[in-house]
């Protein structure tokens, strides 16, 4: 199954038989004290900076976040995606918890976006799936409801399975919501990478949808964090992860989506490998 | 499936539901001229030292290969398996391409061995599975035959088939073959790979066998070859990969192998790997 997204002048498309698409994370200013304090003077040159960056070291789409209490996030949104558009052409995520954010940003967005995000809860269903039909976008739907994260696969696959139904009963397509099976620090619950990565195998068998995931909770609490995302992101990626939402300009990251992808048959000659290796260290050339 | 190997005083237990089992891979001459020289010289400090040092690293098995060309290996395996057992009590591998060796060196091993190993080849089915069967030994069965290491997945599963049956003709039980379904270099062929994920994942659903591979030709001719190596034994384990052929002295590898225990589900309140890094890295405590 293929999702499309696209901005004003490029279409990248997610699917098992694609390489791995990087959703790029920096631009959120979520224990970015410096981005926050930028995005709240009115500054932009940081978050250009950071999708700059990003998208040189291979994101594919970025995740805009602008989430700062007390901020006009609707307005720092649209100022923030039209920011973006000044250094990249990549297509964008839209990302708020406030539905009205959302619609902001997608109000002003060319392109195809995709919605960071909706879950089961029965207030996000009703709020945000409505915005994400109404402008055609795609979405990503995390599988959690009111009565929180469910530890156990079948409950977070009856979630995506329902989420699913609500949008398409709303005339969203099937290969339009990117499902996130969530994966949790694995230090508090020593079970929760098995049930995130069974989830995702699962959810890959039973549904076909694409899926992403964040991955660095699962290390919480953990030593050698990166290390500790690196081995999960290749798992995660046998079983079904086709578009992570992370940080590629953390070149151990994306070597090992890199990596993933060859081992996968998606690399011809390595060449996307062994070109992103002799960008990254030059001097070895 | 288990499988059982075990030593004088020792049994290891190989299985989809146990962590991980290391056999260690260093104790072989080829390709490390000063291990080779001191066989030869019948000095076995070095061996003794890998051996000790393997074990301390989470090796729960050690190969043992005294390959080196113009020596009698049938006395140097036995003076190896000796010096071996003087430093450490877990169970080995008796490693030989001559069927001559791996008898000579079964009739004085006390325990139930490894043996590494027999293919699809009419000579070696001929004369390594009757030595196997004598002893009572577990053994090695590399998914090759007398045309070669084949391309495809189907031939692969194929020869499997054909080595548990013959092994099972002559009293050797499926559990007691460790099918090696052979990673190649992905930089020569950019589906090998895929070729071999897919035959573990396909050997371990269809079979239910207990799975080995050597990880390291995978990397063959590519860059920052000790990470390709990780990344490919992170999914390889996601796909029925139980007891790696490796080097647990290099923590990269052992770190990859005890996250993947990890997110499998199979490391109780993540103490094998919180213990293995304080281990490792004792200054930071």
């Amino acid at each position: 199954m293929h999702t499309r997204i696209s901005s004003h002048s490029q279409e990248v498309i997610i699917g098992p038989d694609q390489p791995v698409v990087i959703i790029g994370e920096r631009i959120n200013p979520t224990g970015r004290r410096k981005l926050a304090a930028a995005l709240e003077a009115g500054d932009m040159a940081l978050l250009k900076e950071d999708a700059r960056r990003q998208v040189e070291a291979g994101a594919r789409i970025l995740d805009v976040n602008v989430g700062i209490s007390g901020a006009d996030e609707a307005a720092l949104m649209r100022q923030a995606l039209a920011a973006v558009r000044e250094v990249t052409d990549v297509p964008l995520c839209i990302d708020s918890a406030d539905p009205k954010v959302l619609a902001a940003g997608l109000e002003v967005y060319e392109g195809k976006a995709l919605v960071n995000s909706v879950n089961g809860e029965e207030a996000k269903l009703k709020e945000v799936l409505p915005v994400v039909a109404q402008y055609g976008a795609a979405v990503v739907a995390l599988t959690m409801d009111d009565r929180g994260i469910p530890n156990d696969v079948d409950t977070r696959l009856a979630i995506a399975d329902k989420i699913l139904n609500e949008a398409a009963r709303l005339g969203i397509a099937t290969e339009d919501v990117i499902i996130d099976p969530l994966a949790m620090s694995v230090a508090a619950d020593d079970q929760a990478g098995l049930t995130a990565l069974t989830a995702l195998a699962r959810i890959r068998d039973r549904l076909g949808v694409n899926q992403t995931i964040g991955a660095s909770n699962i290390s919480y609490g953990l030593p050698e964090r990166r290390a500790v995302n690196c081995v999960f992101l290749a798992m995660a990626v046998m079983n079904g992860l086709t578009c992570p939402i992370t940080d590629p300009t953390i070149w151990e990251i994306r070597r090992t989506l890199l990596l993933a992808d060859l081992f996968l048959g998606r690399d011809e000659f390595a060449m996307n490998y062994i070109s992103a290796y002799r960008e990254q260290f030059p001097e070895d050339d």
